[in-house]
């Protein structure tokens, strides 16, 4: 089932996606929290513009480094334990949202990822109960300013910019992501591919490593880390992220002046 | 003013403390969104607990090595630019309650601080302009695992485990930073001591850096960094850290076990 969140007679709407009649099935409330409720009215998709599906409440965790190639496309290796960083839910943007290039760095990049959306608090969850705290899964773009993230040093500000964390365009709650992939293209070109079996720490070692140091809260995302190909973005640029499946996940690019 | 966040009736309730009387006059709200509207009743201060005086709804950002002895502890320099980390809304805990050293870490150490606490939503301030954000002020404990800081590399898990991030007794909304100073105990011995005067980048500064990188929201706070003399902290201890003006944060130690 496809869930996706949008703005509808002036209110903030959930809805279940009917891909064959290309319709929302609006729902009473978010489903997360209030289950499959429908009002019973129906909108036609192409309406209304679909905004990032869940704004976390808490946290973005993500993973750095959890595919090799892309570990050693700037030399490093993959670590044996998941790296995990932050980022602020104040950079969540939604589909079709621009990603602003900030003046104070001078590169810029996509990374294309899979993105995990907690349901249930989660805290020291055994990784053969992850499945358990996951309402569904999105894709996310870790918009990274590659230069301040090597002088920073700490991560928070180069992945934590406003508009550095696209999400959508809906959760798909009954994904299978053994058989999962996902490509970005810039432009129409493709400039990442990799599938998710190629993961250097499974999904559900990520949320039993995450969740036994801090509490992760329903509507909290994990991303899952990016494959190799990851590389700069510029003004009048078209990022897509796409997990067949899902859906293409889709942003402008321009620049903050 | 000072300002406290209770538990009062089974509802989270704000108050105005009133030192003479020893009472807190009870508020509509939270004075942050609605002002300070008194309901009329006043409660003694004994006979409440009071909690974390704001949970973040985005992020705690703070800055390391804001100090220039504290950095030299670790052998490092402190930064030419603000060295911006987050720590999640998960990890805050209110006076009085329990920090938990979790199994992950051999080496968890106590930093005290003082936190701003921003009332308006901030984007692009000018330096000049900071007081205009500012709420108020609290005291905070950027507690960390040590020895998980620097195998991580980055410092989301190290100082972002639950309970990590103890805030409180109170907001106090007219607080002279000029003057200021903070000390640390443990068990009742002075381990810290630093005057605010000594930051590296003043708080200005810092929320001038940090808000042209990520919108700071009402709630968000700012820790500014600890001075010198940051150490361990084991099952038992209490500790407590004292900025004269706004009060004093004390929290107990104790294995997760």
């Amino acid at each position: 089932m496809k869930i996706a969140r949008f703005s509808h007679g002036g209110a903030i709407t959930f809805g279940i996606i009917d891909e064959e009649e290309r319709e929302l099935v609006v729902l009473k409330g978010d489903p997360m929290f209030s289950g499959y409720d429908p009002t019973g009215e129906r909108v036609p998709l192409g309406e209304v513009a679909l905004l990032a599906p869940v704004i976390p409440r808490s946290k973005v965790v993500a993973v750095g480094r959890n595919y090799h190639e892309h570990a050693a496309e700037f030399g490093n290796e993959a670590p044996s334990e998941p790296l995990l960083f932050f980022k602020p839910n104040t950079s969540v943007i939604g589909p079709g949202d621009a990603i602003v290039l900030p003046p104070q760095s001078e590169r810029v990049d996509f990374e294309g990822e899979l993105a995990v959306v907690i349901g249930r608090i989660a805290r020291n969850v055994a990784a053969e109960d992850a499945d358990d705290v996951i309402f569904g899964y999105t894709v996310a773009n870790d918009v990274t300013a590659r230069d301040l993230q090597k002088t920073d040093g700490q991560w928070a500000r180069a992945k934590g910019f406003d508009t550095f964390c696209p999400v959508g365009p809906v959760i798909e709650t009954e994904f299978d992501v053994s058989a999962g992939e996902i490509e970005t293209l810039v432009n129409g070109e493709r400039k990442q591919h990799g599938t998710f079996d190629l993961m250097v720490h499974s999904i559900a070692d990520v949320i039993a490593y995450a969740s036994a140091a801090f509490t992760l809260l329903p509507g909290d995302l994990v991303l899952t880390g990016t494959p190799a190909g990851v590389g700069p973005i510029v003004d009048g640029d078209r990022v897509e992220v796409k997990v067949p499946g899902i859906g293409t996940l889709g942003n402008p690019v321009r620049s903050a002046g």
